[in-house]
């Protein structure tokens, strides 16, 4: 695998330079990295000619295929249908051939070539200046987004100019469906290839239209895409032909260009899909649309793109001075962020949003985790939705839970429409944590924003079927102890566990808040047919959940018997042998001490209020010798609780790490698709990393510290029609509510009443040093490289 | 459904009435009771016809096709391909059309229909009286071999004649390619259908002999199958045609029959096979196997086959008074057992010898736990060749652990060659025991033979490498105990636990084991280049093994967590959700107290030098009330250590269910193949269990004793050079030495020596009565039915 080329630091930009553009290692990264999306719709950040590509992706959220699983041995309850995205019918495409040579980075001579990921318009801005092998140069500049507004609108602005001679021109604007991929991979993360699944149902062309519907086979679902243009430059030399075939749209638009008079080009772009309203309607929403965006135009569509960023980072952004680069990358995560969940109304936040084919296009239990713990404090509508979509597939997951002799739900580990998908069994029935992931999520958005009536409701639906599940898997001990047995936690290196400690406290909020949300709203208890003493059973089982706790070691063991195994070889394992789970079987993996992810540390994040300081310090310090982050989800949460337990440096890195993760491509796999958790993950390390934030059912409360290589932190949460900016410096934090009501917290201990309007300053008391923890053999995190230190 | 229908009690036939045979649901299950088999071939029990039938058998002993492994997601080490055993070109077929009526059991009208299985002639016998829909009546009799003497070598045996005016018949034999399957089931246990697999290579045909080859695409076998006839009826009438085509030979014979004139047709069948062997060479190995089967003619061959049992059943038979249903399925087992493995061969014995497809036709461990315990007493050299053949797949094995990053060897879990391929890594990697399985086989084999020499070579192999996987494997605990994590020992309805206590016990066996043989056979050290300190560590390790034990209970847990877990719950569980594993998601039976099979209760068996004897009736019993017998491994264990512990009366219950397993088809499959591990079960039952033998380093052990509905019991065991007979009465035991030097054995407890030629008689002291143990709600064995009781 080649060297990952960095991006250069800016602090509102992400910038190609030509170099990583023309390397064909590269390309699929930076597709990724560029790719635009609403959360409706999603490109990825293809160039415009096509080719040379990585993967091409044009994806619609929820527009899936479904494939028979296979297995070697099949067992009872084993998920019958995979679900993996579709790249749908491509709009990006525009060819271009100058004086009959087609326009291609790796051909003739690219003088100069730019993109840039503009986090404030919210557009992919490309400039490219090339000379033909026969001399002829041009220079094209073009602009893309999707719309934030018109949650079914593409565009495209493209433009184009003769260098110092005139030169003949052609433009073929398309729409191709069933593209065809390039390339195989074997590794178990990457997506499924199911081939040409679009079959053709309509294709219309006229003037500089056209539309393409085609359905899917297996899952049965209809899309339509659509494509129109303004041409700027009406000489009476140009030249128009609108061609369609079942599988092609093409515009080709060509003319003389001379110098001095550059042309231009809006190409929009429309999409609409379902699994009920036939082919007609579909098309006739995809023409109606494209007029919407017609009217507005690319100016229109720009403007507004703009005011809805600036309104976002108003209330999202994230300060912090002292290392522009992980600057840089929090805001490339909110950004990203964003783009996943904007518009996603009802339908998933997947593992990679919109980005990438990567994990099929899945949504997994880290949507709830890691994602929608920072929305819910800048974007509270789209955790809603999110969780709304949670809702959406209850039936399912009761008819799953009951077809396996469980009650309740049993939420599905990977899917994209609510079906179980995972091939798996022990990972897709047996981590059952999705289900406390689920309910936490719910109790953490109903606190911060007090909507009752989505507790009420669809929150309250989620919060009563999961604790049932609770209830029917656990047992009670001779002792009286409520256990939880035989199921796989985050930790994806130990699998069928006895008590894992994450899994038994998080049921256990899980059970409180339903016995809550019941005793709150009776008709959510009449319309669940809750009776008079399930929330007893409920409170109880979480009054008796068993937590181990091993006396020798002075620490809480993963699971029940997870530290009476051996320890993993580190030493002997050569760091080409990472990610452990492509070179081991999972046999040696579970049955030792050796930890992909957070896991226990997982839990003491979010459920810090049961853990002693001291063991939490502790605790952190024995897993920190185990945790080998072959997860993207493990860095973040090891920022957290480093800070928490004192290990700020350390912190830091982990910080920096979560934050980089695909700007530096730090997993090799990037090119599928972004980790948004990870990335979501970044800024939880700032926000309840570094700022010490927790938002708990006692109050609000912070213990904000800076690592010495910082100068300065600061971020904004809303928390009900209140607003407050935290400042974070090396010894002191402010606190601000600058919209809505005071609001009361606790900083360091201390109750801190802050006024609307108004800044309380607190002193931050200082941090006793600790010695480093070790990281097992060569999976330390990176240090910040000293010259870029000096940089900044 | 259909009910069972049995089969009339004799002590030296299996018959099967009219009924039987033209009961569609009973048809398949009597194809695998009446197959035929030498362990080199076998032929189902299909009638002459082909048809109606339920499933077509012809199979050569390791003639496998192979096909990829399909995962959901696939793990590192996964298994990559399955191996099935190939239906290959039938040769019993012989269709016979009577005045242009085809003979049809469910055509015209069966006057008469029997088929008897004769235990002692080792041939199936059929007599038909058929009568036409216009009338013509015919007689039918065929006799059926597979060969003990020639092992390659098949041979019918057709007669036939009018009975009360001629009737102009056409004989077809075939030789049939590639036959269609019939019908298709999701049950796991059930084979793969892999469509037509056999590629053609050669067909040839003269005179009244067709040979056909054909070789197999992935696996890339060769076979070759060949029929001669000899036609007894010369009168001038007759006419003969021989036809070939790739996937079909035939000899037609027509001609008029008159009444007093019966025809008979013998038609020698011959099959040879390779995998590096041409086709040249294959078909000429066929044409003198026929060549020589020809020269010896039916009567020779049947001779044989006679002097052949009449030798095994000296030897072997087990004499049991009191109750003749068992006595038969005594002898219908052993009978099975010995056409399981007589002529194997190096190669290996199949769960369901070569009886029928199901579990793709391969070998588990069982072969060498349940079938070999039985062969070392009265067929050893089949052992010695059983073992031999796991010897061949060592260097495999071996090179598996070192690719899953352990040392020695890593026996596969099922295969028919030596790859593994289970497609469920729970048990095809983590079933350890298979190991320690084969390791303590060797050790038995070796012990009661005294064949040095196989310990000091193929036998020391395995016990060397299996023995280096548990030293890989295992690990030292902070307080010194051996530990063996994340394994799935024998009950299927656990998996990845924590120090099995079966698995444990057997790995310590198996490391001394190998220890001892080092010691004894310096070759053996060299040339597995076991260097000095390796014996000690061997035994530091198995001296250090952990046996959990649970004082709150007073019982050994069958994995260190087991008893923690819930209790099944028995009595919500409805009879037709067994067996369990068809209804419920593994999820639910790993984390509960249920079991599938002996586990535990096999430690108490195969390591009764560990446990006192409360220790056995204590743990005997718990496991009882949690044992459901899903696996047909169980039955026969449970009668074993019931027996031991005091239980009578249940071991007798337990030894009619492993004896009646496949002539009462108790688990409704053995239609796809017989339980060759449960019939030897049964006989273990009678010599282990009633017999109460064990054979251990420290003597051979007698505690007999018949429960009140037997009235005597017998049998005799090969140990070295003499052979002892047991004969079990209501009082007293009898040891006597008809063959062979003096022995020594324990009788309760007292030595006794038992010198050549002499009888010793001693008394069988009185039983203390237990309460009857409780089983799982419904589970209990049936009890011998009362009309049946009074018949004997």
């Amino acid at each position: 695998m080649s060297e990952v080329r960095s991006f250069p630091i800016e602090p509102w930009h992400v910038r190609e330079t030509e170099e990583q553009a023309r390397d064909p290692h590269q390309l699929a990264r930076s597709e990724s990295v560029f790719a635009l999306s609403n959360g409706h719709i999603g490109l990825r950040g293809n160039l415009d000619e096509g080719e040379p590509r990585g993967l091409s992706g044009t994806y619609l959220n929820a527009f899936y295929e479904s494939f028979p699983l296979a297995y070697g041995e099949r067992g009872f309850g084993f998920a019958e249908d995979g679900q993996s995205i579709v790249n749908v019918t491509d709009g990006k495409v525009i060819r271009l051939l100058v004086e009959d040579e087609p326009v291609d980075v790796l051909r003739g001579e690219v003088l100069d070539h730019e993109r840039v990921l503009d986090l404030r318009a919210g557009t992919l801005q490309r400039s490219m200046h090339w000379r033909s092998a026969s001399g002829h140069e041009i220079k094209l500049h073009t602009e893309r987004l999707v719309s934030f507004t018109q949650r079914s609108i593409a565009a495209i602005d493209y433009r184009i100019e003769a260098v110092d001679r005139p030169v003949r021109i052609v433009l073929q604007s398309n729409l191709i469906a069933n593209q065809p991929e390039l390339e195989h991979t074997d590794d178990p993360r990457a997506a499924n290839r199911l081939g040409r699944v679009l079959v053709p149902q309509l294709a219309i062309a006229h003037d500089q239209r056209v539309v393409l519907a085609h359905s899917t086979k297996a899952s049965r679902l209809g899309a339509a895409a659509g494509m129109d243009h303004v041409v700027y430059d009406e000489s009476g030399d140009v030249r128009r032909h609108t061609h369609v075939e079942d599988d092609l749209g093409r515009v080709t638009i060509s003319g003389l260009l001379e110098p001095g008079r550059p042309a231009r080009l809006v190409k929009f772009l429309a999409y609409h899909w379902s699994s009920r309203q036939t082919t007609d309607w579909l098309r006739d929403q995809v023409d109606a649309s494209l007029e919407g965006a017609l009217a507005e135009g690319w100016e229109g569509l720009a403007d507004a793109q703009r005011a809805y960023l600036d309104d976002f980072w108003a209330r999202a952004d994230v300060e912090l001075d002292g290392d522009p680069e992980v600057q840089q990358a929090l805001r490339f995560a909110l950004f990203h962020l964003l783009q996943a969940g904007a518009r996603a109304e009802g339908r998933a936040i997947p593992a990679k949003g919109l980005t990438g084919p990567g994990y099929d296009g899945h949504a997994f239990w880290d949507t709830e985790t890691f994602v929608l713990p920072v929305l819910t404090y800048i974007q509270p509508d789209v955790v809603r939705d999110a969780l709304s979509w949670r809702h959406s597939t209850l039936d399912l997951a009761c008819q799953r839970a009951g077809q396996l002799g469980m009650r309740g739900a049993l939420l599905p580990w990977r899917t994209i429409r609510g079906e179980e998908c995972s091939g798996y069994w022990p990972a897709g029935l047996a981590a059952l944590h999705v289900n406390a992931d689920v309910a936490d999520a719910v109790r953490r958005y109903v606190r911060a924003t007090g909507d009752e009536g989505f507790e009420a409701g669809c929150g309250g639906d989620l919060l009563v079927q999961t604790a049932r599940l609770w209830q029917s898997v656990g047992s009670y001990d001779h002792a009286g102890r409520f256990r939880i047995d035989g199921v796989t936690g985050p930790d994806e290196y130990s699998a069928l566990v006895d008590n894992n400690v994450y899994t038994n406290l998080m049921a256990q909020t899980n059970l409180r808040a339903a016995a809550e949300a019941v005793d709150r709203h009776a008709e959510l208890s009449q319309r669940q047919g809750v009776d008079d003493d399930e929330p007893e059973r409920w409170r109880a089982a979480a009054d008796a959940m068993l937590l181990p706790y091993d006396e020798r070691l002075g620490v809480h063991p993963q699971d029940q018997d997870f530290l009476t195994h051996a320890v993993w070889d580190f030493e002997g394992t050569p760091a080409e042998r990472y990610p452990l789970l492509l070179h081991y079987p999972y046999f040696q993996l579970y049955r030792s001490q050796v930890v992909k992810q957070a896991d226990l540390v997982l839990a003491l994040h979010l459920r810090g209020d049961v853990f002693t300081d001291e063991q939490k310090r502790r605790d952190f310090e024995y897993y920190e010798g185990l945790t080998v982050r072959d997860s993207s989800l493990s860095a973040c949460t090891q920022a957290i609780v480093a800070a928490e337990v004192g290990h700020l440096e350390l912190a830091y890195d982990y910080l920096r790490e979560a934050a980089l993760v695909d700007l530096h491509d730090l997993h090799r796999n990037s090119a599928d698709g972004l980790h948004i958790a990870s990335l979501a993950g970044a800024v939880l390390a700032v926000t309840n990393g570094l700022g010490g934030m927790r938002d708990t059912d006692g109050g609000l409360l912070f213990r904000p510290r800076l690592p010495a290589e910082l100068d300065r932190l600061a971020f904004g949460i809303a928390l009900g029609a209140s607003r407050l900016r935290v400042e974070v410096l090396p010894h002191e934090a402010r606190y601000e509510v600058t919209e809505g009501p005071d609001l009361d917290l606790r900083h360091f201990g201390e109750d801190v009443h802050v006024r609307s309007g108004q800044a309380e300053v607190r002193p931050i008391p200082a941090l006793h040093r600790l010695p480093r923890p070790r990281q097992p053999a060569g999976r330390a995190p990176a240090r910040r490289p000293r010259h870029r230190r000096a940089e900044s």
